[in-house]
């Protein structure tokens, strides 16, 4: 079959053609890829910023945000039949440890990651778990949904730990309206009656959220956080969900925090740097996110059922992987790249 | 009446001859202060280093650790009566807007803080609220539960919080045996199961801690995050309580945290310095503290009253509040220092 | 002033002139009302059943649903302005107990209860503290949305509570399509993802929750809680909130839980009869609910504000209060009653 | 081997001869007994209450409290080796569903019950999974703990659950001395600093409830509401863990309840009756308890290997069976019956 395969860092990957994945274990689960969604991860990860994290051995096959059909299963395999349609959360956990029995998937203590740890799903088929699939209904395509698979669950996990605190009243920042932005404020709209404030640098994309349910749009042109403390009447947002994380972002988020806010930290690449006395003289939080459970991405799943949560995708052939890739990295994608075996 | 006054910031605080606070509100409570408690923040007020904070006024007196008897109240106070045994939550709070209704009262935003930005408890009389004033036993007596209204339940607060978090198994460590540490530990032994690591610069400090509870004393020597690392398996601890907050605990803290753990800031003066990509791929938290509320003051009393929480004071005439200061400030002050007029 | 006034069990009461309310202590507020709501409460109390429970000496004015202006304040009110336009909270409360310092207002120690247990608000003024008003928009008519203090503000609190466990793919079952349940639903709908499945007896009741949200309607004909079972695939539903709790709801409702499910009471009258067996084996609960807390009151104006949350209302003039009464009675009132003086 | 198996309700089982189980599926565990519990429930199941809940077929053999030593595995079994010494969780359940997914896993779609609806452990060896079998330290000796499995673990569940609403000041009643109640103290006395009223109706069961925690003793002889109350200020407890369910204690439970309070039923065979008004007049709830999850297990043996948690039991060789249920029917058997092959 034919994979997208990372030979070296700070190089571009390329399409290999490399032996299908075989069924070793009861559980294993093989997945015919029907789209493989491409993240500013992928970026990160061939700029080997993930190198010493991941551990990964070189050569291997990218891909982290998978949708497809069964293909293939184990003997033990009771959730899922061959043929199938199915979304693929991105780890393969254990099932025995502590966190897995407490619904805490991605504290797995034995997990994988295919597409950073392992091989992954930009390729025509992909090894995974009967622990790591979600069913979905047949009339859903996997290229369509995708993209859920860790930019989807990832801000609607970070969002569901909001909810909890935005009741009616209360007002909420989103950082971002990429990507994950764009899918972090229907979730917002779905879970929570909180008023949402969207910061983003481009105008664009700012005007999108509208229709999603955004509120308020705030252009990022350096006024911006005065902006979002007028908006909420000078006290600052009950959290502010930062799907940026890097390039000021991250020191925005902490001033647009009301007394005893939190900062919800999603994206990354930036350093958090806040005395402590600002932190305990307001009571603010600063709380991590990282992907989501799997029943995280049920529910998000069923969002998207109800007509609550779509997505902006670009399609391109497994072949165009290359041409993807560039136009993620020179800001030429509109939507989330998708590529489609 | 006497009074310990702060005339100008970087100067010694003098003791005046001042006119006895008046009731002028429905709700007032004057307090004939039985004790108050000397506390390092009083040394970073006269430092200046809370003058943008507070906004005060100087001369203003200082002292936000108070217990005494009630001496006059206002026409509508039904919770206490003139004689009765008092501690005084540190905060002087409206009662009526969202925080207060909450509970959160250290939220409240028509609030004041006697002894930080009006006159506080360092003389013989002060003004509060009936809203401040928790009604003990008439057996306990002032001078020996001061240092529980600020320093107690500032502990008791972090404990409380991080408690919801600590079931059977779980290890949490406490960063700093000095007088808040002290509570700190009695407190997480009597909310927790826990299994509690003590970390101090100070042998003797740390010998202490065994009796109150801990299970595991760690001397900060430089290689205090391996120890801990060691005592949690390599894999850090589900909650780091940090009562010191600087000279390099809040960067310990952070490599002593577990996956999916919390670091409570309570102490202050450093600064928080994470790379976001840490926070996320362990998805991390760090939860500000700020003192606590009024049912938290009364549930400490509660702990103390059923012995479960003890404290050690050394006491000073109030006259003497100047050598307490300076042994405070010097390192030779053993246990908490109480003021008694 | 007139006033609604009760003056013997099991017979209507009379509309008396009265001495107006005054101002007696620091913290009292006067209000002109503007709108009275009538509830199936103020029958059961003509009725007799609150009178123990009230300990109420008659006669005495009905009324416990009440919005209108401030028409004096107390020397210590800060909160509100005369003129301001207010909803009532329905307690009295001290502000003081534990209770009361938790948020948890309904359950202070030293409460009244105006309309209930001391002269309530079907009059031309109503006496009530700082504590109980909401300042509204002064937009808004008191008439339009006096139902919200009591009916409304019951319907929010239960469903709040509820909505902590309603994530995206549960399902709830609404019991009752009337004056709370009308309002029930459309807090479901702003508070949670949840399916919403409302049964009731009316046709034309259940047609109108369409348009507040509902996602189906069932006819409560004998069959109602099969077709609840078919609607949520044999397994019944995460939580019912069951507005009737009488007349063999309170049965029917504990046959629609699915395992680990909730039944939330707010409709009384019946008896809740189940074994023990019953509870264990599938670990369901029942959970009281007692109108809400101020700040629930705060949030549900703030629904009401945004357009989340409408009324249906019928205007009777004061003097009109026994055919209100009647009509009520007699099943021939549609939408809430308000009496306006 | 040996099996304890049960022919007809409402008669005694008989010692049989019968095949050893064999491993079928990849996550299959065979556990060599080492002790197995005796529980009221066996009573129940042979007197035929439980024939059409559990649905089984019989003959079949009893036993739902087991610990250990690993015997044999399946293929794909990592958490246990051959020889490990283990207490097996009540429940086979299939780790893919949502409630195995969100860590309920008493609410598995796909589960079954060993020695309820399946054979159980009163045998030299019993077959369950994986996911059921919790390692211990192979200091532990599984006859002195098997009656943790079940017994424990349903203590430990209801009071993990109380312990969330019990802080310092708040006061838990727990209704019954016996098995579940002795292991409730204990877990009471290390998860929180509630105090703790024991009622039961022997004195000597009472009197040893001292030694484990209890605070105050109250002899369950017609006036131990009363008592109850006394104790609670008039006010009723915060929390009433009922242990028996049945005869009375399930009504009794009610009334000690305070305002907003919880009645935790774990014990069975009455029924609940409350009128409705009565619920919602004081916002009390019901709370259903049915055992406990895999973590709970695994967090009662870490206090019981702490020494926070011990068992009386009595011990009676496997051939003895028919005794020991004769001496647990009769009131003769005291502490927990463990039978040892």
């Amino acid at each position: 079959m034919k994979a997208v395969r990372l030979h070296h860092y700070e190089e571009q990957p390329k399409i290999d053609q490399v032996q299908e994945p075989k069924i070793t274990g009861p559980l294993d689960v093989i997945v015919r890829i029907g789209g493989a969604g491409l993240c500013r991860t992928d970026l990160h990860i061939i700029e080997g910023q993930w190198a010493e994290k991941s551990g990964v051995t070189l050569p291997y096959t990218l891909g982290h945000e998978n949708a497809g059909w069964v293909h293939e299963i184990g003997s033990a395999v009771s959730n899922v039949a061959i043929g199938d349609t199915v979304i693929v959360h991105p780890l393969i956990t254990c099932g025995l440890c502590r966190a897995c029995r407490a619904g805490d998937d991605m504290h797995c203590s034995n997990s994988s990651f295919p597409g950073i740890s392992v091989d992954g799903g930009m390729a025509n088929f992909l090894k995974t778990t009967a622990r790591a699939v979600v069913k979905l209904d047949s009339s859903l395509a996997p290229k369509d949904i995708a993209a859920l698979a860790d930019a989807g669950l990832t801000a609607y996990h970070a969002v569901k730990k909001a909810s909890a605190h935005l009741y009616p009243g209360t007002k909420v920042v989103v950082i971002g309206a990429g990507g994950l932005g764009h899918i972090g404020v229907q979730c917002l709209k779905a879970l929570t009656p909180a008023e949402i404030i969207v910061v983003d640098r481009s105008p664009e994309a700012l005007a999108l959220t509208k229709s999603w349910g955004a509120d308020h749009m705030v252009l990022a042109d350096g006024h911006h956080v005065e902006k979002v403390l007028e908006l909420t009447d000078g006290q600052g947002a009950e959290a502010v969900i930062d799907f940026v994380g890097e390039r000021g972002a991250e020191h925005d988020a902490v001033r647009m925090l009301r007394r005893a806010g939190s900062h919800y930290i999603i994206g990354y690449g930036g350093t958090l740097n806040v005395p402590t006395i600002d932190i305990i003289s307001t009571e603010i939080n600063f709380i991590g996110n990282l992907v989501g459970t799997y029943n995280d991405l049920a529910e998000l799943m069923t969002l998207t059922a109800q007509g609550k949560v779509t997505l902006h995708t670009a399609m391109y052939p497994l072949d165009a992987a290359l041409d993807a890739i560039h136009d993620l990295d020179s800001g030429n994608l509109r939507g989330r790249g998708i590529l489609i075996p």
